[in-house]
């Protein structure tokens, strides 16, 4: 397999797809739209799931875990929910095989039906919400704030690495509330955990906003979002956190005893983030010669490799180096330091910049004499000796800045590629020539909305928070509009 | 629901299962043998996790993630394995539901069928196979040294919390080497890692050894086991390691270039451990009080309850604790301060020894004022008052004491049922009055050992690794035989 990928420019998404293999992130399976996470990949989502879980514990939530398997009758306990999630799903029938009398393997024992069909969950609203039922009876036992790291499946046509697999990774929260003052707080809160996640980890710009009726949450009143930038210009919702109101309380009949009074419906949330975000980084940050890991969330923050001929010289290297590696550790600063004699420095460069590896040491036999290091930027590809007795505060601070530039990167690349249109021809001309996310007027209606997806294949992705209000007039209709709505062509 | 729990003398089965739902541990969901893991139960478990994820890492092994679901005829690959798992089983056989047109709710969608039907993993042995294929090519690439956590699915008919469910968690672990010995001495390494576990952390003394070929992993050639007692004198199978010789590596065509000559197969060795050791911890320690959990896997491991008549006692409670609570956390001990006022001392008292906490320290207006405080262990239920200037070493060297005093008592429990008996009658009479592990000769054949198990409902539980040999008389059919095994009734 050649380690050259295709360029961004030429074509887009096989960049992507060649740049998932190639740097050991993930692979396709032999089910179709299910994939492989392979330990590279597995171990930046392992970063990521720490940076979350810890954050989600910081602010009160206790891991929990419920059932894979839901019956097929609690789908349609609430009513917009089963429109949005029975349908393309992962029906279990039987739960026995058998030898086949033919000699054939085995087939399915046509005697062991279920009684009723089991759905292997998409979203966990339904079994977490008839479990809660028997935790809550009075306000004392509220909030019940709990989050589940899980799988989930939802079958797909047409299935991308990462952005759209028929499983995926998640971690899908669930809380449950004595006021829905508290609950919309809780859907705040953890849109903003989710946003400085993206931002201060990921180094990923996003617009907090608001979904439109027609992109909500099936049983959601109100569904947040983080909606990010790719380098192609379409745009990626990396988040969303749902304040249900009172659906799935009434529809599993929680409720509890206030203070005083008669009980009461209690309010709920939700809110997840999947393995999608793994895309959502690629694509954000990564270039032609393959990933671009922030800091932040790399595995490997540093590598050295060492320049030697022969065994005297790595062990010259080796002591040098020693020391640096050593104090790297001690500031919790991953480092690896690959000896391999079995490849070239040239092939471990190249295999390190595929892989993302933020920072790059190189060694040799001249260094050691002259108490130098080469350093080289993932991120701008800058290259420069250094002397080796600064090098710990010198590497502290290029990690500081890489993390800083390809935010401001990804930040820059969103301003260009923002654009205010005010008349339709425009809104289409951008779209097409430039991409990216344009700020329309736009009337209100869903039959606006879902006209100008049909012929533009751009949705309304978020009308932001805190949204500037001015008069305009929709681009469709003409009809009066008292704000911009951020549209994009989106994964 | 009664804070009281069954006794262990009266009905061991009923103050396991009562004792699971009344510490709030796990309950039972609407789906017949799927459990809910309740966030006090589940915090147990990512302390499980957290140590052996870390024991992985540290012994070279990277997590990755494979499907769950699996393609049918995979399961049918390796022929012993097909017969071990392939039988009960969650099938897929639909991708999409659709609303009922008699207007009952949603119904499978007769034209979504799979032409493949899909399997829940049971065990991901032929998915990974089929993936390590691809993965292997030269010497370079081995060893391949994963692991998974994950969910399976094994229909059971029998259920019980933790102990026996149709979806459990656990780790697998998959290795692929270039040569037999390596995969022998990490199928050895493993079990070595799950042993220091479960006596180190989980205080649980257990017996190492290898199955008869009977209780083998189907499709292992060897398997290596880790074998507890519980308080009823039943034993409890607590995690496996399997050499898998090449079984694997032929029914995938797996295979690697050496550094000289021709292709050859690869080795391999799975291993795994379950949400079952929360049932093994629970019932190798706990009374008729509740739960007696170890320091090193308890989520509170001290608990402060002050006691109080009112706010301004409570502030001077307060500000005396603090520096200790502070100085605990320092330490990484961690500490709550139940200051709920909507509950008694009584009540919390007998709550956190249902929780099993290992430290509940009280502290008076009386101890403000002597600068004391009244410690009492969970274990032993012995109190003291201490001076509250030495009291962060008392701490510490208590919870040392604990986490060594209940092992100490298992294996005296242990040491006392374990008994080696020379006839059947004696072996008979030793399994129905004291039960345990009944140490006897056995003439190494499948047939005695099935024809035992019938009898008795007694199974060979291991053989115990370097075990001492001696010439004896198989104690069903008098047959010669060179050493004792390990017969227990189990879980």
């Amino acid at each position: 397999m050649s380690k050259f990928l295709p360029k961004r420019s030429e074509d887009y998404s096989l960049w992507y797809n060649e740049l998932v293999k190639k740097a050991d992130l993930a692979e396709n399976s032999a089910v179709k739209g299910c994939m492989v996470i392979k330990p590279y990949g597995y171990s930046i989502w392992e970063k990521m799931q720490a940076v979350l879980d810890a954050k989600f514990k910081e602010t009160g939530h206790s891991n929990a875990y419920f059932p894979l398997l839901i019956p097929k009758s609690y789908l349609s306990k609430e009513a917009s929910h089963v429109e949005g999630f029975a349908k393309e799903c992962a029906v279990v029938t039987h739960y026995r095989l058998k030898n086949d009398p033919n000699g054939k393997g085995v087939i399915v024992d046509p005697e062991a039906k279920l009684e009723e069909e089991l759905i292997i969950r998409p979203t966990s609203e339904t079994v977490i919400w008839s479990t809660f039922k028997n935790w809550v009876q009075s306000y004392r036992d509220l909030p019940l704030l709990i989050n589940q790291w899980a799988n989930v499946v939802r079958w797909e046509m047409r299935t991308r690495l990462f952005l759209r697999t028929a499983e995926f990774l998640w971690q899908e929260g669930h809380t449950a509330h004595a006021t829905k003052e508290e609950a919309i707080r809780e859907t705040e809160t953890m849109l903003e955990i989710y946003a400085d996640f993206a931002e201060q980890y990921m180094a990923m710009p996003v617009l907090k906003g608001i979904k439109t009726a027609n992109e909500r949450f099936a049983g959601a009143e109100e569904t947040y979002c983080i909606e990010a930038m790719m380098q192609d210009g379409k745009a990626l919702q990396a988040g969303t956190s749902h304040f249900l109101g009172q659906n799935f309380a009434k529809a599993f009949e929680v409720k509890f005893a206030p203070k005083e009074g008669k009980l009461e419906y209690v309010w709920g949330t939700s809110w997840g983030v999947s393995t999608r975000l793994m895309g959502a980084l690629i694509m954000a940050h990564s270039d032609d010669e393959g990933l671009v890991l922030p800091p932040l969330l790399a595995p490997i923050q540093v590598v050295i490799v060492p320049i030697f001929k022969n065994e005297e010289q790595l062990t010259a290297i080796r002591s040098k180096i020693d020391p640096l590696t050593k104090s790297l550790r001690q500031k919790g600063i991953s480092v690896k330091f690959d000896d391999r004699d079995t490849q070239t420095p040239g092939f471990k460069f190249a295999d390190y910049e595929l892989k993302g590896v933020p920072l790059r040491i190189a060694i040799g036999p001249r260094d050691v004499e002259n108490n130098t290091l080469e350093i080289a930027r993932r991120d701008t590809k800058e290259k420069q000796s250094i002397g080796a007795d600064g090098a710990l505060e010198v590497i502290e601070q290029l990690l500081k800045d890489i993390q800083s530039n390809i935010y401001q990167k990804a930040l820059e690349y969103r301003k260009t590629h923002t654009t205010e249109v005010n008349s339709y021809q425009e809104f289409q001309e951008v779209l097409d020539a430039k991409g990216g996310f344009v700020l329309a007027h736009w009337d209100g209606t869903s039959e606006t909305e879902l006209k100008i997806k049909e012929e533009t294949k751009a949705t309304i992705r978020c009308i932001v928070l805190n949204n500037k209000q001015e008069e305009g007039k929709c681009i469709l209709t003409g009809k009066p509009s008292k704000q911009r709505v951020v549209f994009a062509r989106a994964y």
